[in-house]
């Protein structure tokens, strides 16, 4: 019984891979679910059995692919931690499966509703917890609301993205988190090193 | 010759009106240009004569709506206009022509392209005045990054539209434009007035 199973998540992980590799190379609209299972060495069946339509398949690629590299380390400042989470965003919305899944995003609005709920909400919740640790150090203030704090970083970097077509660089990450600090911050010689 | 002109520009506003109008009751996807032309009385032969699409007529109708409601009062603190712009904005994206504009920009990379260049970058020339004025008045700090500053409160805006598929209501864009001024401004008093 374990055999067929373990065959199974194989499978299932390579062609989340296969769909990653690809949209490196085409775009969202030239995929095929043909090209997937070419890629994959599996059948058409066998993906269909597991992913209805192919904006299905590109959101769990892309769930997959975002899943551990968001790390965080909290021994380091506000600052670096936020600086180091929007680098890794514009990373991944740069990449393949980041644009693929912001177009699916555009178009289909159930996963809309998912990108929502199963990456930006949890995403989040972690975020949030930088956020904390900074007031427990005293690095800012305690009666900050959370949410407006990182829609503040994160609202801009969808918004270059989306509406100018522009993946904003390290240096305008830098003076953006800089930005939101000065209105948070308690000591400014901690999150203002450069 | 004068005639047929003026009869012309009437009747391409009445289009664009009749486009707003339709769009406060239907979708994007269900407008028809037939239905468009029922509704300002002209045949759909007008319309195509200088729409070629329904979503460039969408677009220069979400200009036309917009050309005019952005205005701004110099006299008025810094915090009240952003507080204004930003309610301004909040109320065209929950418009029937602002959620359509925003379909047909996720759809069309040359709408998108058109919002960026004929709305946002000429909209940011003319935000840009506002802090601009609070410089001047000594109510903002005339080192900062008036592109960043800008990002910081038009992106979360649209972050929540776009994803979150949320309308920041006033109570946020009040907290939002409080939060940005923290780290902008020289006198708290100025812009903390409640």
């Amino acid at each position: 019984m374990t055999v067929p199973k373990k065959k199974g998540a194989r499978n299932k992980s390579e062609i989340l891979g296969a769909t990653i590799e690809l949209l490196e190379s085409i775009n969202y609209s030239s995929l095929t679910i043909e090209a997937v299972a070419a890629r994959s060495s599996v059948g058409k069946t066998t993906i269909y059995r597991w992913w209805k339509h192919k904006s299905d398949l590109v959101f769990d690629a892309f769930i997959a692919k975002t899943e551990t590299i968001y790390e965080f380390d909290l021994t380091k400042s506000t600052y670096e931690n936020f600086v180091q989470q929007l680098l890794t965003l514009t990373s991944v919305l740069k990449s393949g499966i980041g644009r693929a899944v912001l177009t699916v995003v555009a178009e289909e609005r159930e996963i809309a509703a998912k990108f929502l709920n199963d990456y930006l909400t949890p995403r989040r919740v972690e975020t949030k917890k930088i956020l904390q640790v900074g007031v427990d150090k005293g690095e800012i203030q305690d009666n900050c609301d959370f949410g407006i704090i990182l829609d503040m970083l994160y609202g801009p970097i969808y918004f270059k993205f989306i509406l100018f077509n522009r993946i904003p660089d390290q240096a305008y990450i830098e003076s953006l988190v800089t930005q939101v600090m000065k209105g948070i911050g308690l000591n400014n010689s901690s999150y203002l090193e450069e």
